[in-house]
C-alpha cells in the first residue's frame, strides 16, 4: 500500500524551529518528491531554547536555522513571532495561520498532537483545528480569498510517543537522509545535546523515527492520525 | 424504554442560531410536548455565516430568524452577543451564562460536545461545564439567586457524527416536522445550499437524525451523553 | 428525567444466583412497579460458592434460595444448569439463553459487562449478545418462534466499579429495601462474610449502590451502558 | 491524498456470502482497478438467512450467489463451510484460513472488527488475527509453503457504523455502481427487505456508504482501522 | 508491593484550599513518614465557598485553615492570589508555579485530572503540565535557577471518581487520621454540611478513600495515574 | 519513587518460551535482588518456533533453553504442555494455571496483555484472569490449598508497543545484563535472526527496553498496567 502525495500542498505547523524535523520532515519531503508543493509554518521563535553556553540573539540564530532547513526540504516558510511558553489559542495566532493557510493553500495541514508535551505544541493543535475553518469561512474577510474548503489535517506524533496510537504509518526509510540533514541545520540545539533538560535531538529522532518504523515493518516510518471533525477528513 | 421529560426545564445552550435546529430541537420539542418548560440560549450572534450572495445586517437578520425558531418550538430565546469564531471559554461568557442559568434555572442543559467541529462549540462545552457550576455557587454575588443545584448536563452529539460514541438515543421520529419547520426559519442559511464551505443544512440534518435513527431502530433521533462530572449526573 | 418502563418486558442474565441482587435488582423492582413484566435468568448453579463451613448440596440450596429471591421480585426466573466456572462463549449456552428469550420475549435486557471480574460474568456478556441476535433470527428453527426484533441491551455495572463508565444511572432509592430483602434470601451466601475470598454481600452491594447513587445526586442507584451494536439500541 | 493499491493482493475476510458487499466492496473493485489482485474469503454458508418465505437449499443458492458477485467483481472465491451463527475461533477455523492466506497470498486482508454485531464478524476479526500469524510460522507445516510475512490487517467498519472510529477513509464514489451489482446478485436477501429481524440491505448499505463519505468529503466511502499489532502493520 | 517515597520530594498543587485533603493528602502524610519533603501549593483563594451564612473575610480565615492543615501534615505551604472561579491556564499562573517549583524543587508533582469537575482544577492540570516544562528550561530565566529536569507528575483523582480509570493505588490506611485531622483545619467548609451545592465534606472524603480501598483491597487508598507526556514520567 | 519487591513472591505467566525474557524478565530480576521469590510459568513448548534449519526434537531443546534462562534468574519454573498456537482459553490451562497458582503461592502475577500480537499471549491474560480467581476459590477443590486472595495481576507491554499505554514504568537499567543473558540461553531462537517471520530477538528486546526507558527517564525499562478488576488490584 502506498499513500501518494502527488498534486497536494502540505504544510505542516508547527510550535519551534525544529519539530517538523523530528515529527513529520520525512513525510513532507517524500510528498516534495512525488510532486506536491510542501511548506512549513513555525510559530514560535525558539528564543528560549538556550543551550548550557547561551546564544546572543538565539532568536535571529534560530530563524537562520529553520530557513536553512528549508530550503534543504524545498519547502516556503512561513514563520510567527510568538516567544517560547507563550503561544495560546487566541484570536491572534488563529488569524494569522487562517492567512498563512489562504496564502499557502494547502490540501493537507500537519499539526500536532492535542495532547503533545509541550504547551506550544497543544496551542498548535487547537489553533489548526481553529485556523482551518476559519481559512474556508466567506464571511471572514481578510486579504487573501478564502478557501473552497478547510484543509484535511493528521495530527504528528508525540515526542517519545507517549499516549499516541497512530492511525496509520508513512514510509520514509528514504528520506532519513533528508531529515537528518535539516536537523543538522539547527546547529543551536544539536549543542545541547548534554543538557538535562531535552534530549540530544539526532538520536531522539532516530529513535523514534526507527521505533515507528519497527511497527511499521520499515526502516523508518512517521505516525499519523488524521483529525476526525466536520471537513477536515477526506476519502483517499 | 421511554424517557420522560414531564416537569423538566431543559435548555440548550449553542454557540449559533441553528445549532439546536441540527442537534437537539426534535428532543426540546418532544419535551415541551411532555410538559417540560424548554429554552435555547444562543452564545454567537452568526454574523459570518454569509452566503454567496452577502446578506447586510445578517446579525440583526439572524436573529430574527431564531426568535422565529423558538417561536415554532414554544421556547425562552437568550442569545449572547459574541461574533462568530471569537467565543472563548473566559469570564465574561461564563458569567453570562451561570446568569442566563439563574434566570431560566434549568434542571437539564444540553450543551455542544467537547470535540465537536468549531471553535465555538468547543468553547460552547467547557463554559456550560464552568458556569452549570457558577450557577449553584452562593458565593458568587448576581442578580439573580443561586440555584439550589447545578442543572445535569448532556453532551448533543457532533455535527456529522465525527467522534461521537452515542451514550442513549432520543426518539424524536414524531418531532421531524417541528425540527424542520425551525430549519426553514433559517432562509440565510438555507441559501448556502451550494457553497462549498458548509453543507446544505436540511439534507446534513435528515442524514444525521436519520443514521442516529436506524442505531436506534426509529425513523429519527437525537444522540447524546451525559457529562460524567461531579454534581452534573442524574439518577433517572 | 425519569426513564419510564411501563409496558416493557425486562429480563437480566446473571452469571451466579445473587449477581442480580447486586448489580441490577433495583432496576428490575422499578421495573415491574411501573408496570413492566420482569425475569431473571441464572446461567450457573452456584455450587462452588462455598463458605468456610461447607454446605451439603449447595447447589439445591442456592436454587431455593434464588427462587424465594424471584418471589420477593416478583419475577419470572429461568435457571440454566452450567458449572460455576464453567460457563462459555458456547453453542449449548447460546442456544439455551436464546430460546428463555424466545419464551419471555422482553423487550429489554440486562447483561454483565464484558471486562467484569468472573470469567462465567465475561461470558455472559458474549452468550447475551449471541443470543439476542439468534432470537430473532427466523433461519433458527426451535420450539419456540422467532422474536420480531431482538431485545436491546444495557450491560450493567462491574463488581467494585472498575473500569466501568456508566452510560447512565438508575435511580433505585425506593427500591433498596426490597434490594436488600432480594439478597437477605442468599442465606448461604451471606454466611460468607468473613471469607477473605470475597467480600461480604451487603455492605458490598449498599457500598457500590451507594457511590453511584452520590454520583447520581440520589441516595441509591445502579449504573448502566447501552451495547452499541446493530439492532440492539433503542430510541428512548 | 490517495491510496495506491497497485501491485497488492487484496483479500477480504466475511463471515457471510454478502457482507463484503456491504463494508468493502467498494475498495476491492477500486483496488482490482488499480491492478491489484483481489480475493473474499467466506466462512459461513449463509445458511440461516431466510426470508419470510424460505428457500429450500439456502445454502447451494447463496453458494451460486457469492459466485456471482466474485463474478462482477472479479475476485478470487474461497469459502468456508461454517454454519450461521457456529463459527468460533478455534483451530479448525484458524487452519482453514491461514491455508486460504497460503494460496492467495495477500499482502492485505480486510476483516471484521473485533465489536461487530454478530458472533460470527467477531469470530472472523479474532480468526484473521490468528491466521494471518500462521501463514508465516515456518514451523507450522502444511499443503502450501508459509508467507515470508504476515499480511496487513485492516478492520472494516461495523453494520450501521456503531462503535466504529474510523482510522481513514476510502473514497469510493466511482465504485458504488460495482458494489450495487454485486449486491444485485444476492436475490434470497435483497427478499428480506420486509423482514423486521434485519434492514434492507440496499438502503442499509446506501446510507452507510453515503454517511461515511460525507464525513470524508466524497459522495461515498468506506471507513477501515488499521489492527496496531506486531508484523500486521505497514508504513505506506 | 509498595511504593517507596523516600528521599522523594513531593508536592500537591490544587486549586482550593481543601482539595488536597479530599485527594492526596494521604500520600503526603505518608510521603513524609517516609522520609519525603512535601509541600502543597494552593492557587486559589477559596474565598467563595461560603456557607449559608455568610463568613466575613473568608478568603483570609481559609489561608488560616490551610496553614493549619499543612501544619499538621508537615508540609510547606504556597499559596496563590486567583479568585475562585478565576484561575484560567495563562502566562501569570504558569510562571507563579514554575516558580514555586524552582524553589520546592520537587521530584514529583500531583496535580488535578485534566477532567475533574470544577474549571479551577481543569486549569491546574494545564498549569502544572506547562509550569513543570517551563521549571526545567534554561532559557526562562527568574530569580530561581532551572531545575535539572521536570518533576515527574502524577493526575489526582476526580471527585466522586467520575471518569477517573485509576492507573494504581496508594494505601493510606494508616494515614486516615492524619487526612482527617487535616480536614478539621477547614471549619468554614465542614460548616456547609449542610448545603445543597457541595456535598458535606467529612462523609465525601470518607466514601470515596473507602471505595479507592475496597477497589484495592485495604482500608482506604488514594488513586492516581502517572501524565504520559515527555520528560514527566518515571522508572520505578 | 521506588517499588520495592521485597517479600513478595512474583510469578510471570506466559505463553512461549522466551516471552519473559522479552517483556518482564529485568523486572523479575530486580524483584528477586530485593527478596523477591520469583517464578516462571510457560504455557506453550514452543515447538514450532523453527529456524530456517529445522531443529529435531525442538520441544525439548526449548526446555532445556528455559530451564537455563530461569537458573540464570533464580526462578522457579513452570511449564504447560501445550502446543504453540494451541492455547485456548478452557478449562484444562484455567484448572492447570490454578494449580500452580497454588502451588507458588503469588503476591503478583505478571501476565500478557488482551490485545498482545499472538493467540497464545491473548489466551494468557484470559486464562490469567480466570485462574487467578479459582485459585482463591474455596469451592474449587484441588491437591492444594485454596490461596486466601487472588494475586494481583500486571499487565506486560505488547511485543512493539503496540496499542499499549503503560500505567507504569520498572527500572531495569541496572537488571539488562541479566535480561540478555536469560536471552542468550535461547539459542535455537537466537539463530532465527535472519528470519523474516519474526524479529531478531536481541536488537528487539534493546530497542523495546531502551524506548520504554527513554520514556521513563532511565537507560531501560519495562511497562506494565495494573488489571482494573475485583480482588486483584492493590494499594501500594
Amino acid at each position: 500500500m502506498r499513500l501518494d502525495f502527488a498534486g497536494e500542498r502540505v504544510m505542516a505547523v508547527v510550535a519551534h524551529p525544529d519539530d517538523a524535523e523530528l515529527l513529520c520532515a520525512g513525510t513532507l519531503a517524500r510528498a516534495r518528491s512525488e510532486g506536491a508543493a510542501v511548506a512549513v509554518c513555525v510559530m514560535c521563535r525558539g528564543e528560549k531554547g538556550q543551550p548550557a553556553r547561551p546564544i546572543r540573539n538565539l532568536g535571529a540564530v534560530r530563524r537562520r536555522e529553520m530557513r536553512a532547513a528549508a530550503a534543504v526540504l524545498g519547502a516556503e516558510l512561513f514563520t510567527g513571532r510568538w516567544g517560547d511558553g507563550e503561544l495560546m489559542d487566541a484570536d491572534a495566532p488563529r488569524v494569522f495561520l487562517a492567512d498563512v493557510l489562504r496564502r499557502f493553500r494547502p490540501t493537507l495541514l500537519l499539526a500536532h498532537a492535542p495532547n503533545d508535551y509541550h504547551p506550544d505544541h497543544r496551542a498548535v493543535a487547537a489553533i489548526a483545528d481553529t485556523a482551518t475553518w476559519f481559512s474556508a469561512s466567506r464571511g471572514r474577510i481578510t486579504r487573501w480569498p478564502a478557501l473552497p474548503a478547510p484543509p484535511a489535517i493528521w495530527h504528528m506524533d508525540t515526542i517519545e510517543l507517549h499516549g499516541f496510537e497512530p492511525g496509520f504509518y508513512v514510509d520514509v526509510s528514504a528520506w532519513m537522509p533528508v531529515k537528518e540533514r535539516m536537523l543538522a541545520c539547527h546547529r543551536s540545539q544539536l549543542s545541547r545535546a548534554g543538557d538535562s533538560e531535552f534530549s540530544p535531538l539526532l538520536p531522539l529522532m532516530r529513535a523514534q523515527a526507527g521505533m515507528r518504523g519497527m511497527q511499521a515493518g520499515v526502516a523508518a516510518a512517521e505516525a499519523f492520525r488524521i483529525h476526525a471533525t466536520f471537513k477536515r477528513c477526506r476519502g483517499w
